[in-house]
């Protein structure tokens, strides 16, 4: 089980767009040459972050992406989410149901019914641990983090060289 | 993001298995008939179970498979990352490096090697997370949820249906 691509491209994207002057607006372009992937498959997860809310177009020459609200307001989930959706990463299928001893007639009896499988309970419990780790994250804290390694000369570089395309 | 169905079988075997009376072997077909899943399917994850010591197997007529130690010593993860493996859910691609910025010559500036990016920081302590939440069940405590529900008679008709196998 491994999440998508398009996930670590968009965590970045949204990095890279919470350090934006305000009103600028990064073209897929832009972004895709950047973070050196292919502008086709950035399209579709900007695209996600976009139908979330999280980001937000303009058309134009200046045009592109921005974050539609502040870094702070955005958490790892929603963005996680907006390119995975939210369906648990456990399916139950239901398999206890087709004990042959609980059928006499392919029917599921009664007492199978009873709410959720255990095995689910368990498995969608983790995967909310899981969600509520991504959600206890905001941009903000990443946006601070991601550029911090690579030292304030590189960050502005990295700015400069974004803000002349 | 989703598992493979194998893991909620995975699961579900082990927590049959850990019903049987000692010693007593389980036929995959059996396994596979109790569950209603292709028993093809249902064989390579019960392989990659005894692949990890969960179970062990037997062959000949009585032959089949018990688990390989207590209930009790089995934790959910141990089976999850014996049919999923134990990679983690974000794959890093450092794509951080890629930055035009960041490279004169095509290769990566020093200052872009310190440590592990901060979104695959943050994405592998949620991983963490998931599977820490899953260490924390042991198949015991499976087994007794997972028959409690249908009750005692159902439980009891259970194991008579897999014991006459």
């Amino acid at each position: 089980m491994i999440l998508k691509n398009q996930v670590e491209w968009a965590l970045h994207c949204c990095a890279v767009l919470a350090g934006l002057p305000p009103e600028r607006y990064l073209a897929t372009k832009t972004l895709a040459e950047f973070h050196g992937v292919p502008k086709e498959y950035l399209s579709k997860a900007l695209q996600a972050l976009s139908q979330a809310k999280i980001v937000t177009s303009t058309l134009g020459p200046s045009g592109g992406y921005r974050l539609a609200r502040a870094a702070a307001d955005i958490t790892f989930l929603d963005i996680v989410e907006a390119v995975e959706g939210k369906r648990s990463t456990f399916a139950c299928t239901e398999i206890r149901r087709n004990a042959p001893c609980h059928s006499d007639s392919g029917q599921p009896r009664p007492e199978c019914e009873k709410g959720p499988c255990a095995v689910a309970r368990i498995m969608w419990s983790a995967d909310e641990a899981w969600r509520a780790s991504l959600r206890a994250v905001r941009l903000s804290d990443l946006a601070e983090h991601l550029f911090k390694d690579p030292g304030p000369e590189a960050l502005q570089r990295n700015l400069d060289w974004l803000l002349a395309q």
